[in-house]
């Protein structure tokens, strides 16, 4: 930890309530940044910049800091913590929204503690591009800058969308957002193609089918963690980003080969917060228990 | 070659009629035989038990000839040839099937040459389980069954399907037919069940997403061949099918070490064929483009 980069990361506090084909959650802990600073505090040094209503349960602000992560820009404002409800069929890599009540987060204005400004990695989770914006005009050069986006954001706020990908180095997405960013129908154009928004990187996000890298003109894969039971997919991509943003902040190296062994962590941690109902199970995984996974996954791809 | 086991393969020979957004093929050569002998044949001796009608073009035949398939067993019945005719979206992993005309294929019931009785490798392409029985039962005491199924089969002759698959080794299939012949939903635990059924060893196809073996108790991944167009995904299955059995029977081994290598072989043969419609780049290939793209695909998966 001592010698990781530290990384900021934005984005939203969310409170789930989600069903699938397993049972359900209500008011479960969540949202990008949530997640992805659980995962990503394996790793590093996370400062997060969000915020909750007077609503949020102080043992999730609790986790946060036991697990070391500065929570200075967490501020809590009068009103409720954001909302969400949705429901998973037999697919989980396609989910229903329901209700999205963004409640205090629609006045969210973050201003970024001093020491926030000088952070050298830093991961804009999927919220509105215009928010991710602001949050990366106060970082003062930052060394590498990831972010997430969705199809609502691709379609709906484009041009803030297009202005803040130019500042992007790596950018995670999954298949469909790939391809309707680019209006490419091949999956593998779509990705090349990303490129010319900006990012040098593409992180592609496949849930069960894996993840792609493009980096350096190359592409790489990683198989998804084999899991007989995904009871709620909600926070995997966010975890996987946590993951994948942390250890490369620990490794302080942005190379291709640094980012392939990253994927793995990424997938590895993902793995552990799908199986339960919100991060639950990511609250309790030990060094040990991420270590078992890489090596299921490392051999899961060893040839020869 | 000469080193090689041979390997015999019985399924269909088709005139396919394929439409997708990038053109159309009329009757061009194909079925499951067509397809897995044209691959096999780049590492094994084929021996070929099959059907066509007096319609079938000589360059179809000429072609096996010339890669060495032992065409002994492919007869020419009175009548036509099995047409088929389908159509393809933007999906590459979805087929709507839209005339199936069995013809001669209906009613053919192969008996096999002396020599090709003794053959230990065996691969029952994708045709009525109780067909696949049939040319099973002439085979004495072979090594390493192989087969390949469908849904259509998997629902409308399950019980002709269970029969064989006590027999089988190695099962080919995809993700939806192994979910309908387990009746898991989940994918990991659908294909370790597969193995209940009879086979020792199962090679998920999944299309654009690769593949995955599940072999000794230990799941393994290879990456799909990153195309930008995939002109005509049919008998891409089939030749990957080809390209494994090949790979196997040339290596005279079947441990789970030599199928991880076979996979990438089947991959990249795979990955030609379906650049075009009908088999027409899988007769042009060379074994220097083939190394190539398995060049290309070991260096997607090289972690560290």
């Amino acid at each position: 930890m001592a010698d990781s980069l530290p990384v900021l990361v934005v984005g939203s506090i969310v409170l789930d309530s989600i069903r699938s084909p397993y049972g359900e959650s209500k008011a479960a802990l969540g949202g990008s940044a949530y997640y992805f600073a659980a995962a990503a505090s394996f790793y590093a040094n996370v400062r997060m910049v969000a915020c909750v209503g007077e609503d949020f349960p102080d043992e999730g602000r609790h986790f946060l800091e036991k697990r070391g992560v500065d929570v200075e820009g967490f501020v809590t404002m009068p009103g409720k913590t954001f909302a969400y409800e949705a429901e998973y069929g037999d697919d989980p890599n396609h989910r229903v929204s329901l209700r999205t009540c963004l409640n205090v987060f629609e006045k969210f204005h973050p201003v970024l503690p001093p020491l926030y400004r000088s952070t050298p990695v830093v991961f804009l989770g999927n919220i509105h591009p215009a928010l991710q914006m602001e949050v990366l005009d106060q970082v003062d050069s930052p060394e590498h800058v990831a972010a997430d986006t969705m199809n609502f954001w691709i379609s709906r706020s484009r041009e803030d969308l297009e202005r803040l990908l130019r500042r992007v180095d790596t950018l995670f997405l999954n298949d469909s957002e790939a391809k309707e960013l680019t209006g490419e129908k091949n999956l593998i154009r779509a990705i090349r193609r990303v490129c010319e928004f900006g990012p040098s990187t593409v992180v592609l996000k496949k849930g069960e089918h894996g993840a792609v890298l493009y980096r350096e003109n190359t592409l790489s894969v990683v198989p998804a963690y084999p899991l007989e039971i995904v009871r709620d997919p909600t926070g995997g991509g966010d975890t996987f980003a946590g993951g994948v943003m942390g250890y490369l902040a620990r490794a302080g190296s942005f190379d291709r080969k640094t980012f392939q062994e990253a994927m793995l962590h990424g997938t590895a941690a993902a793995s552990f917060v799908v199986e339960e109902f919100g991060p639950k199970r990511l609250m309790q995984v030990t060094s040990e228990r991420l270590e078992e996974r890489l090596r299921t996954l490392r051999a899961m791809i060893a040839i020869g």
